[in-house]
This record gives C-alpha cells, structure tokens and sequence, in this order.
C-alpha cells in the first residue's frame, strides 16, 4: 500500500502544482471535489463523475450516518463499493451538517447531540464517534471533528470556538486509526481574526495532519475577506502538505483561491445550480428558464465537451427545465460539473507552465463579460 | 428512401416476428416503444434508451404542442434532432391526452377546443392539425386522430364514438401529407363490443393505413376482457401491416397480447415506475422502498446487463429511493427499461424458433413466483 502523501511539482506566485496520493488513487491538484452527500453526486452517476475529469467526492457524514447508516456502508463493503465510486472520497465530520441541519442541538465539550432531521431520532458525533463514522464509510480522507463557528460572532465566540475546535482536533488525531492511504485533515477556524487563525494553525501543525484545511469561510463574509484571510494563513501552512478550502465555491473563488496557495476545493454550486437550471460558462452563470433561450439552437457552450453540449440546444434545454423533466437537472448537472473540472485543468495547465496571473486575469475578464445574445 | 413497409419472417401461431421499416431506421418487433412524452423518456438520456435496445420511442403530440411547440421543434430541426434521437419515434394524436388532461374541452365533429393544462391557454386539435402537428415534429408514424372513448360508456355512447374516429380517421388520411418512410395509423375502437370492433376495422381496412392500432383497451376494462377483444379483433387486420396496442401495458399484458398477434407496444409503466421505486424482475415487481432491501447485497436481478444490476446493490438503490436522490429514479428505470427490452427480445426470438407457447408458459410460472427473500 501507498503512503498518503502530497507531491509538489510545480509553484507559480503563492500557487501549486501537485498530486496527493491516497489509498484509492491519485488527485491533481488543484482539485475540485464535486459533493456526494448521501452517497450519490446528485442526478449524476460515478461514471459520468469520472468523464468529467473529477478525481475525488466527497461524502457527508452527517447524512450517511443517520442514512442508510455507517454500520450498514461498512457491512456492505464501505462507501466506495456502495455508491460504485472506485476513487478516493473525502468525508467531512459532520460538524457543519449537525450545525445547519439537525434539530435540538447540544454542544458541550464532549461533543454534539442532536436530533435527525430525518427521522427524529437522537444521536451523538463528537470527534471520537466522527473518526470511527469516516473509518467506517472508508473515507481517504478523514476531516477532524471541529465546531462550525457561527457568522457572524463576536471576537470572544469565534475564539472560543475555534479552542473547542483545537481541542476536538487533538482528540480527532488521537481517535484517527492509522492505515497506509489514508489522511487525517486538521481544519484551521478563527474567523476573520488574523491572530486567531494563527493560533490555529499552530495548534493544528503541532499535532500533525495529512493535510490542512481551512474552515469557516464562504459563510456570509464575502470574496474580499475571504481573501484576506487567505492571504495571512495559507502561509502559514506546511508546504508539503495538501491544503483544503471547504465549501469553496464560486468560480472567481476557486480561482483566487488557487492564487493564494489552496490545492483542494469542494461546494454544491455545480450541482445544486444544475437542478436549478442554472449554468455555469466561461462567460459567466446563464438562467437556462430565461425565455431568451427558448429558440436558440447553440448548445450551452461551444467548446464544451461535455454530452450537454454535444448533443443537445439550449432550446432543448430550457424546454426541459420548464417542463421539469428530470434529463434537465441530469444534463444540466453534468454540464456544471465538467465547467468545474475544465476550470482545475486549465488553472493546473497554467501553473505548471508559469502563466497563472495571465491566466487568472484572461479568466475573468471572460467571466465579466457575460453571455453573447443568439444571433 | 426506403418506403415505409413491414416484413414478416415467422409466425408461430397468432404472433408476428416482423420488422418495421421507416424513414429514420428498422424497428425490429414485436416491440415496445419507451414512453418520450414531453421529447424526453424520463430520467433517462437518448444512448441509455438505445442501450437498453429500444429502437423506437412514442413522443406525445398534446404535450409537445403545447410546450415547446411543434413549430419550433420543427424550426429547430424536428423531434429527432430536439431530443437527440437519431431513430424512429411515433408520435400519438394528442386525442387520448386532450380527453384525460385538458381543461374545458368542448367536441364537436370539427375536433376537441380545449384549454391547456399547462397555462390556461386556448387550443384546438382537430384531424387536420393533429396530421399537421406530427409532421413539423418529424414522426416517423403518425397516429389518426380518435376520440378516446371513456370507460365505462353505454354501447350507444361507444358506437357513436367509435363513429366519429372513423370520420376523423378519414380526415386524418386525408391530411397526411405522404413522405417516403414515414407512416400513418388508423385506430380501431369499439370498446368492449365485437360487432362494433368489426365495424371499426372495415372502415379503416377500407381507408387503408401503413398499420393498425387498438385503441381503447387497459382503460379499466382488465385482461380478461382486454385479451377477449384482441381474439376477436386482431385476426380482422391485414397481415401485411404492423398492429400497435395502445398503452399496453404491464409485462404479462404484453406477453398474452404477443400471443395474440400484436407487433408494436408503448407505456408508461416502466419509466413511471421506475421513478417510484417499482422494479420489474423476471421473478415479478419488487418494491425497492421496502426495508427488506436495506442490506440486500445483491442486484436487482442477477443476470441483467444493466448498470443498476452490473453495479449496484439493492441495498443502495433502496438507500437511493428512500432518500430522495435523483440516482435512485435514473437508475431504477434505466433497469425497468431493459427488462421490458429484454422481454421483448426474448418473445422475438421464442417466435423465430417457433417455441412461443413454452417461453410465454415459463415467463409466466417465473413471473408469478415472486422474489426470493435474501439469505
């Protein structure tokens, strides 16, 4: 068996070229993960993932623990056989989830008891139970149990947050079962507080971890800050280690955020923007709903290769978004998807050949420009 | 081009081993015909639908006119090309859809004013724009337009009825505007009454159409009676042109209708299901919701070709189905569609070899044994 481990091949500016190896594979970065919440990258099948180019999901612990189970994931041969997704899959801890999304909530310092929002039932996640969750879904990658800091907060609970999030991450290192292949992520949290997130970070390096990453953002502050908090933490990360964004995000994002140093990335948007009609192009997010598609025989995006635009109009694909048939999320999904995988090749292409910034900046003066009219 | 034509290369007994010819490519039969209502076969892309097998799939003219239109399916290209389906596609009349779905429908012998379910809008369908729809949209085989008889109706109601489609199966034959390969039906109604099936078929025997429909079955009447009308009415229809039973139906419909000398099947039933959660297995329906499936190692069905079965457990299509996620639907008719591909497959070859009764008799024993419990 492989170690787990990240390469560097290439730095351009603060940005990375590299490849972090895991149990079940490969991943170039930078890398963009598309979600599989509950086990599924949604109206997408693993094979359709793998044509995109992806390299690496991500499940939700959350999810899968209150369904179908991780006893039943791990019975049934851990979550890469269950959902037919050969590659490495990073889980989260469920820390963000049991915050945003389950019932009756109660934090101590032992961890987190909760209420699914599924079924009502009660269960526990503390960085103990989280670590043998992620063992047994089979996840490559294993997230530290950390509390999501709520935004906004005060300075006082930002920083008490993040110190039940360092202790959590000690107690996640200790409860990680060691296997050749597999990582334990520290996530580094301190808000927008410079001195916060570097007391993070040096708690989180005094431990150790596989790979870093960095937490709380993309909550509600906003690009620049954002940002600003890159721009004083990344830094301060080991450089020969893989370094995480969660939940990051838009395209202009991700693409700062290379910029700053960051090799992996995962969010809804491509997914989630899909089943709503909404398409991401080189030339910035359309409404497939709007009327003005209704006739244009173009496909989404002229280059695209992806089977949405080999085979299908925009016609076609509005007809199926305002009919509400289930091909349009399905294509429209794998559209966005494959936009997201050709963004992470081209800005990997850039920094391996030293051309980020012009890149970068050819990037999104395109983006800004917005869609051509059909003819 | 090739004219549009059927060849018959055995019989075996009532049934048919035939092929279809039309102007977008052979339709090998007996067959069934995926249900594209609105120019997509739900949760399914156009290669998984050939993939399966399928060679023809019925789009729905009611639907299609309304949204997106049949002169701009035909401005951009026709049907085929909206959908991404290079083969032959049937269109129906929109005559059974208008008397089950529109609002506001006033009939009269002109045709069927209605109002759109979709918008409120106002429409007319008519034998003439019924013939004038179908051709902007490209069908390969048009459908007369008929009236759907309601079920039950006294046998003055059906006769009257029964009467007004043949007038219009008149209109409709005049209308067609004649292409080389393309192909029109009359429908023959009657309801549950032999004199007036009789009747039907030698009014349109006398128009003279490229294939013969049996409209107005598995409408409630059961199989029994749907069987009875099929003894009685198929032997009248000329041998040298396909026979099409409308909306038929579930696999041992199909298979008892084989058996009695029909070609040419459509019905929602596979993808409809397929979308609920309804497996159809050799061994009869399963319900994938059901909890017996949640740590179900095996496949759906052992022996089928089909990515569902080729890679997934009933344990994660259950998961699938039971959380809502889009896979679970793509997939479960993605199978449904196979088994009724290869349940025609199966009664083709059972027809060429001349062993229909024998295949027909053991479909049905498996059939009706039910699933088998997990180990």
């Amino acid at each position: 068996m492989t170690d787990f481990s990240f390469t560097l091949h290439a730095t351009d500016g603060q940005a990375r070229r590299g490849t972090v190896t895991t149990a079940h594979g490969p991943v170039e970065t930078p890398a963009f993960m598309p979600v599989g919440t509950a086990g599924t990258v949604k109206a997408m099948t693993p094979e359709d993932v793998a044509a995109t180019g992806a390299e690496i999901v991500l499940g939700n612990t959350y999810h899968l623990m209150l369904r179908p189970g991780a006893e039943r994931v791990e019975r049934l041969g851990g979550l890469h056989r269950f959902m037919n997704w050969p590659g490495p899959i990073l889980t989260d801890s469920g820390g963000f989830q049991v915050m945003s999304l389950a019932d009756l909530r109660k934090l101590t310092e032992e961890g987190v008891r909760f209420r699914s929002h599924i079924d009502g039932s009660y269960h526990t996640l503390s960085p103990e139970s989280s670590m043998d969750i992620q063992r047994r879904l089979d996840a490559d990658i294993t997230m530290a149990f950390d509390e999501c800091t709520k935004y906004p907060a005060s300075r006082e609970e930002v920083e008490s947050s993040m110190e039940l999030s360092m202790r959590w991450a000690a107690r996640s290192r200790a409860a990680f079962v060691a296997r050749p292949g597999y990582g334990l992520f520290g996530i580094v949290q301190g808000g927008v507080h410079q001195d916060l997130r570097e007391r993070s970070v040096a708690a989180l390096t005094d431990i150790g971890f596989e790979g870093y990453a960095v937490g709380g953002l993309a909550v509600g502050e906003g690009q620049e800050l954002m940002f600003e908090v890159l721009d004083y933490t990344v830094p301060l990360l080991p450089t020969d280690k893989p370094r995480y964004l969660m939940g990051v995000g838009k395209p202009d994002d991700i693409v700062g955020a290379v910029e700053r140093g960051i090799d992996m990335f995962d969010c809804v948007l491509p997914t989630r923007s899909g089943r709503t009609g909404q398409i991401f192009t080189a030339r910035g997010p359309i409404n497939l709903k709007n009327a003005r598609h209704a006739d244009d025989p173009r496909p989404l995006e002229e280059d695209c290769p992806c089977p949405a635009c080999a085979n299908y109009s925009r016609a076609y694909m509005h007809h199926l978004v305002r009919a509400g048939e289930m091909l349009g999320p399905m294509l429209a999904t794998r559209h966005n998807v494959q936009f997201y995988q050709r963004l992470m090749a081209g800005l990997r292409g850039a920094i391996a050949e030293g051309r980020l910034a012009a890149h970068a900046a050819a990037f999104r003066r395109t983006y800004a420009m917005g869609d051509i009219a059909p003819l």
